[in-house]
């Protein structure tokens, strides 16, 4: 019973994501769904790409957390468009609340929506929300098993920043061997790896979004 | 339909953690259920205690994980008694997966059993799993504004340890406000700072489970 309404649950929400793909598609929109543990460094992430970027493409952010807006507050003084999604204990954002939320944003008017997930190295893994790009932040903080603990979200992965690299030899991390596992779990993944609080680490992952973007924009070239 | 699906499994989950907890003190087994985000330093913090404690107290390990048995690979030198629970990508553990874990243990035979649950800091705070205290570990790299953001963790803790504090000045952590923030949203939880990997600053900690063990063993002092 339980795993039947699960099933039934997916279904209806990879559905939904489907219809916000189309919408995406159709408006020329490049779509991020940003995924990590708590705390791996999404938001500033965003922060330090918004620095680089806002003046060059028209960017807008989806924030999901449990609870607060302290998020989407960081990101206020980029005056860009903002929604908050609030899950009040949920573990994931899903595509129906996506697809409520852009109807707050003129997508038309957008080169590139970052959806910023809850902070949960499990759950969001299953949900597809509509999104082009599944970019996972992995922090060195967090040891180098993760990847074969974590499997789904490893698997579910486009792209895969690699962060937080100043502290490697503090943390005891070997990024060779991380980069070599991750590949293990996912061997089509792309990996950077950057310190999110630097800019001067950033710029490979710069080239990878106006890359993604420019493809959104002459979709005969998309994947998608 | 899916909200009271997900109220019937939490009833069921529930009592059959109150079962759990009457056969502990029955036993007078102290247990602990330990949770985090992933790589927060649960399995390294077992490690370190176990090394200090483990020819006064006799102690057990139940490992949760998605995937592996890394972690329970990484305890085999205590040669104690190990479980090993895969949820095969579920997000928490139940009540019922430990039910079915401890009839492999000798739990008369037991001090204190230690449960590391999944690395979530979402899921895993709704699921009594029948342990006497609930024990969080909150990784300074993760950031100082996690207690506001993942609430329901933070609130069903009892004790709360916030461990790596030797990272907090280069993560740019104040650890009084990390105090005020835990006490903000939890004002009743015990909280101690400590650094996993070094057993120096463990002395708290391992004198907290004393006291506890101690309480297990004569159950008129107890709270439950």
């Amino acid at each position: 019973m339980e795993i039947k309404i699960f099933k039934d649950v997916m279904i209806k929400n990879n559905a939904i994501g489907e219809d916000n793909r189309k919408l995406f598609n159709e408006q020329k929109v490049l779509v991020l769904n940003l995924t990590s543990s708590p705390g791996a460094g999404k938001t500033t992430l965003i922060e330090s790409t918004l620095k680089l970027i806002s003046n060059k493409v028209k960017a807008a952010v989806i924030e999901g957390d449990l609870y607060t807006s302290r998020d989407a507050e960081r990101l206020e003084v980029f005056k860009i468009p903002l929604v908050q999604i609030n899950t009040e204990g949920g573990c994931h954002l899903d595509a129906r609340q996506i697809h409520h939320s852009i109807k707050e944003l003129s997508l038309n008017e957008l080169d590139i929506l970052f959806i910023e997930n809850v902070g949960n190295l499990v759950c969001p893994a299953e949900f597809d929300l509509g999104e082009h790009k599944r970019v996972l932040l992995y922090s060195v903080t967090e040891g180098d098993d993760k990847p074969a603990k974590y499997l789904n979200m490893f698997q579910a992965a486009d792209l895969i920043l690699i962060n937080k690299i100043e502290l490697a030899e503090l943390c005891r991390i070997d990024l060779e061997y991380v980069e070599k596992e991750i590949h293990r779990i996912n061997p089509t993944a792309e990996i950077l790896r950057i310190t999110a609080l630097d800019e001067r680490t950033l710029e490979d992952w710069i080239q990878w979004l106006n890359k993604n973007v420019q493809m959104r924009e002459r979709p005969d070239e998309s994947r998608n």
